[in-house]
Parts: structure tokens; sequence; C-alpha cells
């Protein structure tokens, strides 16, 4: 009955297409890692629609508004979505969310985390429930992200094999 | 028997009461995530007594002092010990520390964090021991952490269900 | 029979010795925590082939370059083959790379962390192969790491008990 799926049609939230990485990047490992009923989900970025990266680029505090890194989170948490539907097929076999670790690119007196990394934590409980979707969080400051971009978060999620 | 309780009460060691967040803070997370006989411990930061954000706040090497930040660190681990308790009822439930991850809030020149960490492990050892309290663990310097606290901890621990 | 061993002597890889901390440096933590199926590899830095810290240290697009991080990284692989080693007696007994979290520590400007950890993944995949040795991976930038090492990076790896 895709539960997710109908969520996230009625929140009117179309997942981007797949990653597509800056030319010249070569990277060996998977979005998503299953093994038994864990699923442990790579680092992912803030996506367009089409797959690229996400604008705008920067530290949190300088060139990114914190409004704009909260849509980041949001941004990272339905590529990671995307990810875990290429992987398993179906978002419903994410049975509980368990680690979420979400790091911010700082400006150097930036420090609400939280509050940017709450546009990924809003967007899960929205869409599998307080019960489902309940996750254990870090939100912390990095020295630099990837590309330069605002927000990159990892998570664990068990599922049903 | 309550074993960890008494072993607290013979290191005059009280445990914090729930965190307070600072004003306008909303989260939407448990402090632990408890899914089968795995718990999930989110980033804690250090707590006086009554729950508010310990003193100092800053950057260890700068504001902080190493031997404040040791304190921080161990700190966390009473925050943590009293986000277990709450969720589990009994800290004797805990029956294997698996990994934790010390984040220090570091001053450019500062790099001494596995020193600055010991004030958890040392915590955690004295309590559990030598074999229950046996945890893989990093110690890194991050570029900011949430209220400008010195040290963050996360971990993940193994729970009789 | 020794499968990742001779795989190993095959690519002419020898690992370094244990770690050897700088004088003063206590640490009370075990490189690799086992506990049933799983183990937690904690954070691991560079090391020459007698246990001390590899040269050179600093931060990455600053005192290091990116090709020397990028051994610096393989070489963090080989410490934690090492420390997994005598953990384990047997290599072959990891049969599912899970996790792995790679920390460089970074110049204002350094970006590349990608590149930086592929040092590590090429390694693992060369030894494990595609199946076992396939990881969720994050990489990403540091304020600073313990004994300014250029890159740091902890696991977890499914075992045969």
């Amino acid at each position: 009955m895709a539960e997710i799926e109908t969520r996230l049609r009625e929140l009117g939230l179309p997942l981007p297409a797949p990653i597509r990485l800056p030319p010249g990047v070569l990277i060996r490992f998977p979005w998503v890692n299953v093994r038994g009923d864990r699923a442990f989900v790579s680092g992912h970025v803030p996506l367009a629609a089409d797959g690229s990266l996400a604008q705008p680029l920067g530290r949190v505090g300088q060139e990114v508004t914190p409004e704009e890194a909260y849509g980041a989170a949001r941004s990272v948490g339905l590529a990671i979505l995307a990810s875990l539907r290429t992987e398993l097929g179906d978002l419903d076999r994410v049975v509980a969310w368990l680690r979420v670790f979400g790091m911010v690119n700082t400006a150097p007196a930036f420090r609400a985390y939280p509050m940017v990394i709450n546009g990924f934590t809003d967007l899960i409980l929205d869409l599998y429930g307080p019960e489902r979707g309940r996750h254990a969080r870090s939100a912390v400051g990095m020295a630099g992200l990837p590309f330069d971009v605002a927000v990159e978060i990892e998570a664990e999620v068990l599922i049903r094999p």
C-alpha cells in the first residue's frame, strides 16, 4: 500500500533523481549499505530535483542563512529517502529510524546546529510518525564538508529484510 | 540490587536533573532511542545539577582549560547516565558499552582531545568496570558545538530489553 | 586459508606494529571492541611500520598535500587491519564491513575529503572485494585531530564470533 510514498505525494514532496557528483569525483561506496536488517546510510548532501548539488553552497552563518540551512537539511532527508527507495524498492521497509548524525558546515560564530538539523527531523517525523520515525541525534559544527555543501547527514535505520 | 546506583552513591556522584534547554530551542528527538536490545544515545552536553547548561562555555584551549574540559566530559557522562536511567528505569540494564564518539569544541591550536574525553571514559569504567564499560572511542576536534558547549558525546550501548 | 593475509602479502602490504602513543598519553579504551558479532573500531590514525605516528602531520591543504593525505588514509586502513588481526586472530573473521567514518584535519579552504578517504576505501575493497568490503561512508572536515594527524577513521564491521 506504499504508505510512505502516499504520504510523500500528499505532502507534495517529490524525491530527487540519483545523485550526480561533480565531474572527476570518483566514489566506490554505496549510498546505502544493507546488511541483514540494518541499513547504514552514507553521508548525504542536499540535492536539486535533477540530482545535482543543491544551491546555495557555503558555510551556515556566512554564505548560507540558517533558514536556507534548515531547507538544506530537509533536502538531505529527501536525498536519503531517494537512496533508500532505490536500495530497498519500498520505503515502507524502513521499520525504525535508529541514529542520525547531522553535520553543519559552520561559520566561526554560528552555533544553532539543532535548529538546522530540525529540517531533517521534521521531515522524517512527518513521514514516519513519532514511533517509527524516532531517532537519536547529534547536530554539530564541521570545519568543512565535501563540495562545500551546507549540511551532510549520515544515519542508520532498521529494515524489514 | 541497583549496582550502578549504589556505585554512584559510593562515589558521591548525583545525576543531574533532566536537561533544560535554553528558551526557544525546540527539539523533537529522544535523548535515548531504545530499539530492541540497542540503545542509541543522542549527543549530550555538560549539565549543571538543575539540568541547565554547565559552565564554562566556549572553546577548549581558549575560554575553557583542558582541566575544565576533562570535567565537562565527566559531566556529559553523568547527563547520559541520567537520560539512560529515565529511559531504562535502571542503569543495571546497560549490559555493555559499545561505541563512544567524543567531540571537543576546539581552539585552533588545541589537540589533546583524548585527554579531554578521558573524563567520560574514566567515569564509565569506574562505574561499569573494565568488561561492561569497555567501549570503542574516537575523540576529535569540532569547529563548533550547540550552545557553544565545550564537549558533546554520543554513544551506543547494549541493554537488557 | 588466511585469504586476507595472503592478499596482503600479494600486494606487498605489511601491517604496522601496534600503536605506540607519544609519551604521557594515557588511553583506557580498546582499539577494537568486540561484542557478539559486532566489532566497533575506535578512531585510528596513520602509523609508521614501528607503530609510531606516521609523518607528515598537519592540516590537509596546508602542511599535508591531498596525495599525502590519500596515503595517510591508506595507512589508517593498515593500522585498523593490524588492530583487527590482534583482536580477532584472523582477518578472515571480518565477514562484512558496515560503516566507515572518515575524518580529515582540514585547512580552511580544502574540501576534497572524499578523494582523501578513498585511500582507505580502495584498500579495503582491494582486500575484501566488493561484496564483503562494501561500506557506508562519510568523509568530512574536522577542526582538529589528536596529535595533529591528517586523517582519522572509525568503523564498524560484522564478524564471525
